[in-house]
């Protein structure tokens, strides 16, 4: 399994996906699962990917390959005029990996399968954020639906669902995201730290603050240890039920 | 779906359980998912039930019938000497009832399955509570693992784990699982109030508080809606993360 989260913030676009990818409980490691396009001043898309790990990697490194490449390079991520073009390059890309191993005469109905979160900004558009299907469709974030989460979403989603805001600050949704994935870690060996963010700032068209946050990380303890605490107190204040 | 809990506490044993069924979108109905058998002095059995409802409900039913005809009265959960030997009875009629359905040709690997929840207490024994697979087999909680969740249980998980405290008192209990069943309801359609409950003292060895908390309880709204302001006042009070 995996987490991943995507959210659009009225200041820009918030990415957070942990590491842990496991084949079996005994077989567990640790793989970046979000990846950036940047052509400053022209361009930013991340892409956080969730599933079948060979599925994703495939799609990535056939996406990075025709960004590189001249022979190749249409269409690709770095020529594509607008972000829903963007969304149709990595969904049919996403499809035409699943299906290859799928005729390959392999069985397993999902064993191939992944879910995407595309987000960025391409010169003269706005901001946009899709979920990508493994079937090759894809949905858009908006104001109803400011956030999209993929892979081990339920126990971090309570959270999300309350306290999410659109005006927060970069800084305030780095710390909600990180109660989300404490969490679900908490909840889940199938999630795990360190975990990679990336706050891309509207109309920046280059690569905002990212970086990495360990799970030892004394920020990321503070938080793990406070929230709970946190959340007594939370508790402790409203009424008690009466009997 | 459905989301029950139940938990051990130091004072006596706290049940909770939704009452939404489902079969589709479009075909939801209101049932009780809980049951409770007493013999005052001697013994008080709850039981919690998710997954398919013919099952469930048959399982309750020969159970009942049991504790009440002359001829069956052995084994009978109102004879039973302990509370293992009573899990053992229902996990028996569980699996009895599933195999049946599964002997009738149907296909469908989990369409019949349950999970179940029996907790109480029998004169000269302690309070106990059991988890109890469709497979027949059953886990009892302890120390370690004092609450057992079934059906839908990820969203209220989180709170559970963070905020649980065996010295709690019951309506300290009852505000936490009513938190927990809010996070669930708004996040997930299958899952809906009343919310039906008993809280059982130890040693008490009769049936204690019970009854049904409504979607428009005034306490529950008020619970659903501070809890809101509750988790962000929390997140406030974690310091923000430093870009």
């Amino acid at each position: 399994m995996t987490y991943c989260v995507g959210m659009m913030l009225d200041a820009g676009l918030v990415f957070m996906s942990d590491t842990r990818t496991n084949a079996g409980l005994d077989n567990i490691s640790t793989f970046k699962k979000m990846t950036t396009w940047e052509h400053k001043g022209d361009r930013v898309l991340t892409l956080l990917s969730s599933g079948n790990l060979a599925t994703t990697q495939a799609v990535v490194s056939l996406l990075d390959e025709r960004t590189k490449s001249r022979e190749e390079r249409e269409p690709s991520l770095l020529a594509v005029p607008s972000m829903f073009q963007a969304a149709r390059l990595v969904a049919d890309t996403l499809r035409e990996v699943i299906d290859e191993h799928r005729e390959a005469g392999q069985q397993a109905d999902s064993a191939f399968q992944a879910t995407l979160i595309l987000g960025g900004q391409i010169a003269g558009g706005p901001p946009r954020m899709f979920l990508i299907y493994p079937e090759g469709n894809f949905i858009e974030a908006g104001r109803d639906t400011p956030f999209f989460q993929v892979g081990e979403t339920k126990y971090g989603r309570p959270i999300l669902v309350r306290a999410y805001d659109p005006k927060m600050s970069f800084e305030t949704a780095m710390k909600l995201l990180l109660v989300s994935f404490d969490s679900t870690v908490k909840a889940n060996l199938s999630v795990g730290a360190p975990f990679d963010f990336h706050l891309y700032e509207n109309d920046s068209l280059c690569i905002g603050p990212n970086g990495r946050v360990e799970g030892d990380d004394a920020y990321f303890q503070t938080i793990a240890k406070g929230w709970g605490d946190a959340l007594k107190e939370a508790l402790d204040s409203l009424p008690d039920f009466h009997l």
